[in-house]
C-alpha cells in the first residue's frame, strides 16, 4: 500500500467513528430518554477519546511526510493532503492536559449557564466562563503558534478554514455601516404599510410535518438518505448518507417549522451532495461553516422568502390546513415571511437584523480572546453594542450576553460563519440565477431542480476540494464582499424591489 | 489502584462501548433510511473491532490474576471477576482470522439466505450455509478446548453460561415425551368447544400504541429510561439506563403488538431493574439468554394470558377501540389468546407447540455441530422431526428449514433458550405466586407490583451475581426442571384448569 492509501484507510475509519459519534449526538437531542444522560456521556466521552487517539497517532505524520512527496497524486488526493496536514497541525497542538481541562471547564460551565440564564445572572456565571475563556485563549495560542496565526483566528480556523479576522473586519466593518441605518428605514417604511392579516391557528403538529415532507422532498432532499424528526433546537446531523434534520412544532404559528426545515434542508442537501467517491474523507466534507450556513440561508432567505416561492407555497399552506381569506393570501404571506423587527434575541432575528447580533459577538470575542476587555465588561459591552447596532437595550442579562450557548460551550470564533453564511448565499444566489435565469421562474412552480442542479455542480460535489476564497470565485466570479447581500436587502426590503 | 479496580474501569469503558453499539443497533432497526445502511455497516464493524481489542488487552489476564489474590473482595466483586474470568477465556480463544474469516461468512449467508427463504432454494444456500457451520464448529472447537468443553457445550455457553447439552437433553427428551400426545389431546378439546368470536378491525395504529403504552405503564416500565417504537422483528434492544422496546402493528389484529409489547416489557423490565452499582460491569448483566427470556415469557404467557389478565385488559382493550359485543367479552378474548395450533413457523407458534419447534432446532444443530449429520441432509431431518412432534410436515422449505435467521447469522446453541425460559418462567411464577398469593388477584385489578416486586428482588436485582442453577434455586427452591411447565399447560390447556 502506498503512504497515500494508507492515510486513506485511516481517516475511513476516523470517519466511520465519526459517523457513529453523529447518530448518536442525533440520538440525544431526538430520541434520547431523559434518564440516559449520564449512561450517554459516558459512550460519547469514550468514543471522542478513540477518535482523538486515533487522529494523533504518530504514523500519520509519516505517512503524510512520504504521500506529500508522491508525484502521482490527482488534484483531489492533493487537496485530501491539503486537509489532512491541517487536521493532523491542529489535532497535535494540544497537550492532553489541556484538552482534558477545557473539556471539563466546559461541562461544568454549560451546566451552570442554563441555570444563569434562567436567573438572569452574569456575575453567578462569570467565574465559569472566566475559566472557559481562559482556557480558549490558552487552546487558540497553542494553535496558532503552529500555525501562525492569531489565539482568535487559530479559534476561528476549526470553523472556517482560511478565515481570517482582517477580512472579517472589513466584511462587517462595511455592513456595520450600512444596516442600523437601513434597518431604520426599514422599519419606517414597514410601519407605513398597513399590517397584514395573520393566519389563525391552532395548526395541528402531523399537517405541519406533511407539508414540511413536501417541501424537503421539492426540494430534492433524498429520503432514503436520512430523516426529519423533532428536537428543542433544530439542527442538521447524522452521518455520511444519513443526514437527519429536525424541526420543532409551534401550533399557533406553522411557518416557523416550515421555515425551519427550509433551513436544514438547505445543509442537508449540502451534505447529501458532497460527492461519494470522498464522502469518508477530509477533502470530501463540507467546506468549512460559513460556506454550509450559506446553503441553509441560500435556501431559506434567498429562495424560499421570494415572492416566486410564495406563489408556490401558497396554495399549499392553505391546503395543508384548510386556509382562505386574507391572511392566506400570497401578498399576506410575503409580508409575513418578511417582517423585520428590532429585537433582542439572536435567533428570533430577520434577515435584515440577524448580522447586528453576529457582528456583535464576533468583536466581543474578538476583544476577549485578545485580552482587550475584562470578561466583567461583557454585559455593559453587550448592551452598548446593542444600542448602537440595532437602537435597542436589553432589559436583562437573561436576554442581553446570556442568552447564548456558545460561549459557555467553548465554541468561541464559531459567531461570524452565521453572516459570512448569509453573504455568501446571496452572492451564491445571484451568480446561479445569473447563470441559469430559469431558477427563480422554477421555484414559483414548484420545480427546484435548476437551482439544485447548480449547487450540486458547483458547490455540493466540490467538498473541500478548494479553499473558500478559490472555490467562490470558481462559483461566482470572486472572493466574498458585502455588496450582493446589501442589495439583496435593499432590494427586499428597502422599497426597491 | 488496585487490579480490582483497574479491572472494573476497563469493563466500565467496554460497557459505554457497548452501549453505544446497542443504541446504533437499535437505530438499525428502528430508524436508519436504507441508504445509509453501508456507511453503517462500516461504523458497527470499526466498533466492534475497537470493542473487541478492548476484550483481549494483555493486561486484563495480569489484572485478573491479581485481583483473584485479593482477599478483601466482597460477593458482588468475586462474582465480577468469575464473569470477567469467563469473558477473557472465551475472548481469548480464538485466533483473528478465525473471527474474520466467521464474520465474513456470516454476512454473505445471511444476505444470501433472504433470497433462498424467498425462492425457498435450500440447496441454492447449502454452500454458504455449509461455510459458517464448518467456522462455528472451528470456534466450538476452539473455546471447548479452553473450556473443557465439547464444540457445541462451547457456542451453547456463550447464550447460556453454564448451560450443557447432557442437561437440556434430559429435560427436553422429558418435555418431548409429553407434548406430542398433549398437544393432539388440547387441539382435539379446543376442536370440540364451539369457535370464540374475534374483534373485528381495523384497529388504528395510535389506538394500538397507547394501549401498549398503558400496558408498560402497568407493569412498571421506567419511560424515563426506555422508549417504544416500531420495527420489522420486534426486540428489547439499547443500553443501560436505555431500555428501548419494538413492536409492530397489524391493524387487523392488535393482540398481536399488544402481546409482543407485553412479551418486551418482560425482557424490559429485567434489564431495567439490575442494579446501577453495577450496571456496566460483567456481573451487573442479565444472567444469561434463559434468563432473559423467562422474563418475557413470565409476562407474557404467564401473567399475560391468564383470566386474571384478561378481567383486568378486556374493559381497556373495549376502551381503546370501542369494541362491544361477544367477540369482546372476556372468554372470547381468553379463548383467543390460548388458541393452540399446530403451525409450521416457530415464531407464530402459541405456548403449547412453540418447544417442539426448538426441541426439533436444538437437536439438529447439536448433531450437525457434532458432525453426526450432513448438512445437506437438513430438509429432510427437519420434515422428519416435525412429523414427529407436530404432526405436521412443511409444504416447502421456506416454511421448514429455511425459515429462522439463526443459523446463517451464526447463532448456533442459542435456540435451546426459547424454550428453558418457557421451563424457567413457569417454575419463576410458580414460586412468586407462592411466596405471595397477592400477585394473580392484584394483576386481575391491573396492579402488578406484587409480581413485578417479587421479580426484582429475586431476579432482576442479582444480575450475575450467582451462576443460573444456583440463582434459579435461592428462587425457587430448586434447579430447573420441566414438571412445573407440564403443570402448567395441563392446567391452562388440558382442559384441568
Amino acid at each position: 500500500m502506498t503512504a497515500y492509501s494508507e492515510l486513506a484507510d485511516h481517516f475511513g475509519r476516523i470517519a466511520a467513528l465519526s459517523n457513529a459519534i453523529g447518530i448518536l449526538s442525533w440520538d440525544n437531542a431526538a430520541m434520547m430518554p431523559t434518564g440516559a444522560a449520564a449512561t450517554r456521556a459516558e459512550s460519547m466521552a469514550l468514543l471522542d477519546v478513540l477518535r482523538h487517539g486515533m487522529a494523533v497517532e504518530p504514523r500519520i505524520g509519516d505517512w503524510l511526510g512520504a504521500a506529500e512527496a508522491d508525484d502521482g497524486l490527482g488534484p483531489w488526493e492533493r487537496a485530501n493532503l491539503r486537509e489532512i496536514r491541517r487536521l493532523w497541525t491542529v489535532q497535535t497542538a494540544l497537550p492532553a492536559d489541556l484538552v482534558e481541562a477545557s473539556s471539563k471547564a466546559i461541562s461544568v460551565c454549560e451546566m451552570r449557564w442554563r441555570q444563569a440564564r434562567t436567573d438572569s445572572d452574569f456575575a453567578g456565571l462569570l467565574p465559569f466562563l472566566s475559566e472557559v475563556l481562559n482556557l480558549q485563549r490558552q487552546i487558540g495560542q497553542a494553535k496558532g503558534e503552529k500555525l501562525g496565526l492569531s489565539p482568535y483566528d487559530a479559534l476561528l480556523n476549526d470553523y472556517e478554514p482560511g478565515g481570517r479576522s482582517e477580512k472579517i473586519d472589513a466584511l462587517f466593518d462595511d455592513l456595520a455601516g450600512f444596516l442600523p441605518g437601513f434597518t431604520q428605514e426599514v422599519l419606517a417604511l414597514q410601519a407605513r404599510r398597513p399590517k397584514a392579516p395573520e393566519p389563525q391557528g391552532p395548526f395541528a403538529i402531523e399537517k405541519q410535518r406533511a407539508l414540511g415532507l413536501k417541501m424537503m422532498a421539492a426540494l430534492g432532499y433524498d429520503f432514503e438518505r436520512g430523516r426529519l424528526d423533532v428536537s428543542t433546537h433544530p439542527f442538521c446531523g447524522g452521518a455520511d448518507n444519513d443526514v437527519r434534520i429536525t424541526t420543532r412544532y409551534d401550533e399557533s404559528d406553522f411557518a416557523k417549522a416550515l421555515m425551519g426545515v427550509l433551513h436544514e434542508t438547505g445543509h442537508a442537501l449540502y451534505e447529501q451532495g458532497r460527492p461519494q467517491a470522498y464522502m469518508n474523507q477530509p477533502v470530501g466534507q463540507a467546506r468549512g461553516m460559513s460556506l454550509h450556513e450559506s446553503q441553509s440561508l441560500l435556501v431559506e432567505m434567498q429562495a424560499c422568502r421570494s415572492a416566486a416561492f410564495i406563489r408556490f407555497a401558497a396554495p399549499l399552506m392553505r391546503e395543508a390546513f384548510g386556509g382562505s381569506g386574507p391572511a392566506w393570501e400570497q401578498e399576506a404571506l410575503l409580508a409575513r415571511y418578511t417582517k423585520v423587527e428590532a429585537g433582542f434575541i439572536r435567533v428570533d432575528a430577520d434577515e435584515v437584523t440577524y448580522p447586528a447580533h453576529v457582528i456583535l459577538r464576533y468583536r466581543l470575542e474578538k476583544a476577549l480572546i485578545a485580552d482587550e476587555m475584562p470578561l466583567s465588561e461583557l454585559p455593559f459591552a453587550w448592551n452598548a453594542g446593542m444600542k448602537t447596532l440595532l437602537g435597542v437595550t436589553p432589559p436583562d442579562d437573561r436576554r442581553g450576553c446570556l442568552q447564548d450557548v456558545h460561549w459557555p460551550s467553548g465554541g468561541w470564533g464559531y459567531f461570524p460563519t452565521y453572516t459570512l453564511g448569509a453573504m455568501t448565499a446571496a452572492q451564491i444566489f445571484e451568480a446561479a440565477c445569473k447563470a441559469e435565469p430559469e431558477i427563480l421562474p422554477s421555484i414559483g412552480r414548484g420545480d427546484f431542480s435548476p437551482l439544485v442542479g447548480w449547487l450540486r455542480s458547483h458547490i455540493h460535489s466540490q467538498a473541500s476540494l478548494y479553499e473558500t476564497d478559490e472555490l467562490l470565485t470558481h462559483a461566482t466570479g470572486r472572493p466574498l464582499d458585502a455588496g450582493v447581500f446589501k442589495a439583496h436587502l435593499r432590494r427586499r426590503y428597502g422599497g426597491e424591489g
